[in-house]
């Protein structure tokens, strides 16, 4: 990785130099908007469920239990428009492909193409930032050495040798894992290439912010009644956070335009750490949770966290249950026609279910109302994983699935794009 | 519906006229590009299989019994581009609704709005047909009658009586649904608005080749790699055909465009009707099966029959196995991240896995190659379907799965948009 003591610092500027440096390499993915979740988000949850018919639902969305609501309970009634940022049919899968490619093409810069090429990179990751810097080496013709635990899944595996890194694998622990790394460092001089934590990969990541905030303008000015009556452009943004490279790019790339930036976590065995680490004033250094949403397990990262903890730059972090996450994820596919992974699914989760996201929306966006980026982060999911989501469900589960789909089916159409 | 004798002539001009119509109540739906299924497509099917490396797979694409290829057996190697036709991100996921409000316009214009206000439409359906008819009722404030089976899931009436439509049920079979249509348009003077064989529906259908036309050369002149080279438009359009509304629509939109049109369907339990049919030279009047592709289990109708026997205006029907309509819907979902229900999937998998359409395309196509329009015809399906097709899957099924993921795998990124 290029010296963080010569990195380009955390601003929009450097965003936007990022911009220009990956874009000949990434896709500028779609943003799209879809009534029917636009209707479900600015109608209150109590009204969701329709309290007589023969055939209609009669129970509320699924909330979570601190979050309960009977019947006599108020809640928010914001009035919002979503624009979905398709990051899920970016290079790879996932928006780290935009971290990749910047990271990599800065480390070349620093210290040349022809040195990159014999020295080689190298990471440890299961998941997307394996298959991105996987690309982002082949495509610059540097060898990428990538260090997977032994029990990932035979398809991701395939999947980075399908795009010529080299895999070693390691046992499944952080110290296993930088013991084989440490290994390849030393025989190849391969250079790291860390996830999420350094400010060429934050830098890239935020690059997908001036591209869905440039969009919503141009949408916008095409079709005004795609958003609240009256404004041109985004309000706020609402992006998932696992390690944070992600969230703490956006922030850095929104500083100083007025766009709010909202953090979205799921809450399952405390993957909400960066909630929760922002409430207790000091960052969660470790996380131990198996929540669905696999791409949020990560704590947050230490450079994510100082710029995640100035107000100036994120808004808040708000978390969701599981079953809140499999509701939104359920939405975005079969309402949106989206195929996205489940950590793609949180922020909506918290736009449609978590009460005191709604409210503060509510009461900031006011009779006006907002228009909302949503990160749609990644699509990497199986159709085997998706079928153990939702096949066979236990008694309770299954109850809770049916009030989703009579809700959405309730107030709307099956309507998208 | 509006008098078959009153109705415009099927032809190009007749489909653009249905098109100003229909275009301030229907999505103009995006069209994409995905380069994983280009290469896919690209890649003989013999050479979809590495045949060495400790993880790679082994085993060819499923290939159906018909067209059994071992590994002397030449496979062809076409050149082709995708340009994928977004119709599940239609209003109410499906192309129907493009027909429902053509043909509900053109009653109206006829009959004048007060008319059919007072007397309502009926049509029977427990799919896409429906939800459009309820949706395009409401729209103009007319009465909408559907007869629904009993048996039919309880979303689909949820979904239906959602859009304002007065649900009557009915055993299964069509003398009994046609026996309580009867009765609707004895009570209420209530015009009939049947799924496809009309004019009207087909050439409501017929408008989404006309902005696939348009939108594939406005996306080759901005950017000429996303074809094969030289070339600035489609060569080619391939939708499914269930009573062949829109196949038929799709003949009519692109006669005298120099644009091939080709059928794709499900052969399962004889399905593939118009195929069978094309070969015996008569329409086959009745088909009962159960194949995954629901959406075309009907046989094809008296008019869009008179269509696609004309051989200026239909190029082919060819017909693909369960499984490969399952590979196919698969890869829409986990490469291009779209969502599709099975139906939409057809055509990809003819594409893909049909050698005898692959030769064609081979042969037609030549250096050159060919830009090739596929019509993702909808998306409605849930999350529990999905699980029922790809959850614990036997043996058979599992190594066939198997299959075509390491394919995918091996060549290709995971790349969409």
């Amino acid at each position: 990785m290029a010296d963080i003591a010569r990195c380009p610092p955390l601003t929009r500027t450097s965003v936007q130099t990022a911009h220009q440096r990956i874009q000949p390499y990434i896709h500028r993915t779609a943003v799209v908007t879809c009534e029917t979740l636009n209707l479900l988000a600015s109608t209150p949850q109590s009204e969701r469920c329709p309290s007589s018919g023969p055939n209609s639902a009669s129970e509320p969305a699924p909330h979570s239990g601190k979050q309960e609501a009977g019947a006599s309970t108020y809640t928010a009634r914001p009035k919002v428009k979503l624009f979905f940022k398709c990051e899920n049919q970016q290079r790879i899968g996932a928006f780290k492909a935009r971290g990749a490619f910047h990271a990599l093409g800065r480390l070349i810069e620093e210290e040349g193409l022809e040195n990159v090429r014999q020295k080689g990179v190298v990471t440890h990751s299961s998941g997307n930032h394996a298959q991105a810097l996987a690309l982002a080496a082949r495509t610059h013709g540097v060898p990428a050495h990538i260090v997977m635990p032994t029990i990932s899944t035979p398809s991701k595996i395939a999947g980075t040798k399908a795009l010529g890194a080299h895999v070693l694998f390691s046992g499944s622990t952080s110290e296993e894992r930088e013991e084989v790394v440490a290994g390849v460092i030393q025989e190849t001089g391969a250079t790291l290439v860390p996830p999420y934590d350094h400010p060429d990969i934050i830098l890239g990541q935020g690059t997908q912010a001036l591209e869905l905030e440039q969009q919503v303008e141009d949408m916008l000015a095409q079709d005004a009644s795609l958003g609240v009556p009256g404004k041109k452009r985004l309000d706020a943004v609402i992006a998932p956070i696992g390690g944070g490279g992600m969230l703490g790019g956006i922030c850095v790339a929104l500083q100083g335009t007025g766009i709010k930036v909202f953090g979205a976590e799921p809450e399952f065995e405390g993957a909400n750490d960066a909630e929760l680490g922002l409430k207790q004033g000091r960052r969660i250094e470790s996380v131990k949770t198996l929540t669905i949403a696999d791409g949020l397990r990560t704590p947050v990262g230490n450079i994510p966290w100082s710029i995640i903890t100035d107000k100036q730059k994120l808004a808040g972090i708000y978390s969701v249950t599981e079953e809140q996450i499999k509701a939104a994820l359920r939405l975005v596919m079969e309402r949106a026609k989206l195929f996205v992974e489940p950590s793609a699914a949180v922020p909506l989760a918290v736009v449609l279910y978590n009460e005191e996201f709604r409210k503060m929306l509510e009461r900031e966006a006011g009779e006006e109302g907002w228009n909302l980026g949503i990160v749609l982060s990644g699509g990497n999911t199986t159709m085997e994983a998706i079928a153990k989501l939702f096949e066979a469900p236990k008694k309770t589960e299954e109850r809770a699935e049916a009030k989703v789909t009579a809700n959405g089916e309730r107030i709307a159409e099956n309507v998208a794009g």
